[in-house]
């Protein structure tokens, strides 16, 4: 981190301010030859469990928007390439698994949808109508994150297969490329004012689009198992990220109020100030040893046994960051709002999450039902 | 506001997306002229107290970043030409008083610095040197706001000119042609992701600027004077427009919540909706409440007699509005981080009102100065 | 108060503790006299609208458990001399309101019972079941404030008295003479450690107690007509109350902190105790600004008008208060929890008052229900 | 505790109203010598480490007033048992340290002075002036624990032993038997009204007491650190015990919102309180795991060691038990602020956990200075 990563932060920045904003970069592409060669790459699965590989996602949280590629564990990445290694049949595992793991190619998880409350992922619309022996894919997603990105070759996509069936049992999880016929980016989706160049969040729009038998993922029926299965790590991943992100945050505001003088004392002395980062250390502490008990938790009882646990960091961590982050954004003045550091771009990362994969009320939900019927971790 | 502004925010976003983003718009010309025509021109000089005025402020606040240009009751221009018509010559006022009343161009205030902690104005380092019958003016500001816009021609600059005056005597402000010599704007800066286009905020660059005895505004050392009389008025500005912001938020927020069903309920039975639209109310009218009791209080006994209530409303409103915006930011699920609606722009505007024009913690340090000398309202 | 209420409150809290804690004390007996010899007397119907009366209520709040009784203003029997001032027969205006006024008795409001959740007022199950031509009560309430006290000589109590009748049609309010037989002072209860004798909060048995058709208050089935008409000017006078204790918490807490010395300097030198005193001075002048509107609203449109604004109040107004005197209580460290001052034993009533008299959760409902159907203050 | 603890907590509460209050209840006796029996004694000094004794005060803490003195487990004898076996002289062990193990006698730890900010130590004020070959003790102490009790046998004083010694050598630890002449019990403090009988808040006075060399804990001069040897584990009993209250707690809101019904609808269905339940989860076990991390440390580091931790945990826990208590006071309505369930005098014990034993200001300062210089845990 602190030889290749953090003194190349600046250098990513200006690639993609300075190109075309939706070009991969040439940083990226070099560290990312580099981190393979080094045997850095897919820390994900060289046989970490998840309690072992939280940290490492602590580490390039560091670096929220630049350092997960360039090990090639980024979202929506990482989860699409298990998903595949768990779901995929060995043709699905050629074709999109292998360029993923070699960091050729990326992908997408199209979900949200524009019309709905996506929150109830039973209102999901987009049909999957069946047509001689394939499908045809009709419909509108959004917030499919790195989908602005030229590289992004597959997106997976959850839609509904068979209205009569069971609720939890309509939909269906299928590979799009996004070649096929009828796949257009409509637009990409700012975050607070970032457009997250060059990955971006894009809106997609799937217009009679051809879907063979061979291009679902699992059975049809089984999306919100796929879906299940893979965001239980997913969310240790992102909570763990943020985490490194605060912890950076925390570090640079103690750095930065040690430097500033106002009104003739150091902002370092002032009690409010200190008041600030203790609350800081504190939440960040707390938020660390919850999601690690909650990846050890996934590596004993699976995603679904340790579902209450994984509800809890996605409510605790993301809100935590929020906190920690704008505090420090707080001790920097001005230039906290701006983009001469990462703060207010990792603050909105952080507060996105809180709706992103789920608002902070339907996990509430998920611990209070379990809380009330007894559960115990 | 219904006949005209509001059916035009969608023009307005587009205008910029799609022309340079730094160019005026046609809608805001357009609509400025039928403002001037209906005699809703300058609302805040018609001879209406602080406390009349502010109501005015909350509605044009409802449409934060495109209705007060429209009426020509923008910031920093109100409180520059307020400045002016109080301290300014005859010069000054024939030279920019006119055009700015007229809508003609735009001004900015540039005061933060980018290298010292601004929140202690005597920190100010930009220097207005002695240099024959006038001065030389060196240094750089920082969030310059509507300094990106083509319009602006002059800047009101803080700068030091007398380093052995007693430590508020020794800043002056002086009128700077954006078109003098040595002016520079270095870049234009983001909030959260935000340029703000096209008004911006500016860095600029003051590299020996020539500035005439005939370009002071008020008399040497009296910076902070003229300063501290335009800010108590402006923050009344900011907060009622902050005000208006969230109302309206509010109002989206229960439009939302009626309309989306998840889990089988439309939103708006969702007890922790219902108690964040109970909490907005509560907090949304406290908000109001305080201020125009700010605002009679100026009315009453001045800026620097009003500090305290002052300080209150500045610390308290933007705290509210970015409470509110971001529980209707919640509520609108992905669409609230997005630009498709004004909320996550309106809170990113809030946000950095607590840092810009005074961080909460040097307001807070006045409340609790007076409070402890036993000072009342 | 600064003559006669402030010096003798530890006169009072003297004469409790060494009496035998249940009866009344002398110092209230002479300075009633005073009071009603001065014409200080029955504040609440001197004529003033609800907004003059306010303020009253405030001043008198700063002596919180002892002033009210004083001027003969203190609930429960201020709002039961208003319900019997508007609802009473000639003969209860003569038996009942007369003494009440005149201070020579006391009187409880019952109507919280101990095994149903009372914050939905239609669980009521005590019932008044027809008998001849009268009725017989039979049921159990509790929290019946100042029924601890030997002067208490009637309760007004509500009661099921038709199972069949429309919803809100089913209760009535009687007047039950404690002397009556089967009536019974089960026991009294604490609030946070305190039994605030000598009034007390108490749990009142009725078993087979006979009440003629003349002890009715109102119609029968229109007991929550009469008790709503009771609370909205009772919760304008709660609140103003805790303002008042708030304000003289703050005070206390400025006086605190400069006297106190630690690490070498004043507390009142300590960062984020100087914010605590700034959020303090914003909570409570947000709180008493909210209030007086709401008292405002009353006065114009009744209490079933304004319920919005008193539901808000009854929401606001505790919350800050307890907030403002914990912080007070941690400024004054040790001594705060104590009975050396009277912060702990008002912040308990404080936060009593977030339960009693409707649950902030069901003032929110209120708030949220107006809002989300439109209307407007 | 299912079998003997939780069916006896009424039992306890019954023997303190119905007795002297101020007398041993014959429940506690009975009980500890079954502990005894069954090796359930003295469960601090049984070879655990810190980390392993921690899980065991949750569990006494469940049943917070009464159990840990059923196990020879609570404060302060604990504390002053660990400081006695640590320090004290084979005399002092014989005479006061073997029955406190034995569980006869019982002992106070009188350190904060009423007329000083205690919080800052260094301000104690109580005198042991040299006289012959011993001291002569004079001073006032208050909020000494437990030695309302009249098996209090013991005090354990801290007191100024030389003015002109450097800061934190001025002040001494003596061994001072209740029984000496000149120690009065002045009075007993109420905590929000709570007198905490049996035990109680005593303020002691020391009025020319004779205290001999031999008295002294530790040398003269090193009382700082004795006391800080002994607060280090002793706050982590402190704080797991409040877990172990606010799991409780949460236990007890479940069960309730189950079991009532309000507007038609179990409480558990509320959205509200459903939010509550899963914040008390999340609040909880962040609490607990950063409380067993700092208990961890404890035995890596010693208390010195693990004094950012320790100060951690004394800021969060106690915050987060007055959270979760509060919450479950407001689910269970009128009922939860009484004595008929243990929750607010619980949250009471908690609330003054966040002053005594010092002040969550004074422990913020710790963490942040601990922070700014670099120190990781």
């Amino acid at each position: 981190m602190h030889e290749h990563i953090y003194p190349n932060e600046c250098t990513y920045a200006r690639e993609i301010a300075e190109g075309s904003r939706w070009e991969p970069t040439a940083i990226v592409e070099s560290l990312k030859a580099r981190a393979k060669r080094d045997g850095l790459w897919n820390l994900f699965r060289i046989g970490l469990t998840l309690g072992e590989y939280a940290p490492l996602c602590e580490t390039m949280g560091r670096s929220l928007g630049f350092a997960p590629e360039v090990f090639n564990c980024s979202a929506p990445d990482t989860g699409n390439m298990e998903v595949l290694e768990r779901f995929g049949t060995d043709e699905q595992k050629r074709q999109w698994l292998a360029p993923l793991l070699d960091g050729r190619i990326r992908s997408g998880f199209a979900m949200s949808e524009p019309d709905v409350a996506s929150s109830d992922a039973t209102n999901i619309r987009a049909a999957l109508a069946r047509d001689g022996d394939g499908y045809v894919l009709q419909g509108r997603k959004w917030f499919v994150s790195g989908a602005g990105d030229p590289r992004c070759a597959v997106a997976l996509v959850v839609a509904r297969s068979d209205d009569r069936a069971p609720r939890h049992r309509q939909h269906s999880i299928v590979l799009v490329p996004m070649s096929s016929p009828g796949v257009r980016v409509h637009r990409t989706l700012t975050v607070f004012g970032y457009d997250h160049a060059p990955h971006g969040h894009a809106e997609l729009e799937f217009d009679d689009v051809r879907v063979g038998r061979s291009q679902l993922v699992g059975p049809e029926g089984g999306g919100f198992d796929v879906a299940q299965a893979r965001l239980g790590p997913g969310r240790v991943h992102h909570c763990m990220r943020l985490i490194g992100a605060a912890e950076r945050a925390l570090e640079s505001m103690c750095a930065r109020v040690k430097g500033r003088v106002a009104f003739g004392r150091p902002l370092s002395d002032r009690g409010t100030i200190r008041a600030d980062i203790a609350e800081c250390r504190i939440a960040i502490d707390q938020a660390r040893l919850l999601t690690l008990a909650a990846a050890r938790a996934v590596d004993a009882k699976g995603a679904k046994g340790a579902r209450k646990p994984i509800a809890m960091i996605k409510v605790a961590v993301p809100r935590m960051a929020t906190f920690v982050l704008d505090r420090a954004i707080q001790a920097h003045g001005a230039a906290g709002v701006s983009a001469d550091i990462p703060l207010a771009a990792a603050w909105a990362q952080a507060r996105a999450t809180r709706i992103l994969d789920g608002p902070d009320e339907v996990h509430r939900e998920t611990i209070a039902k379990l809380e009330l019927a007894g559960e115990t971790e």
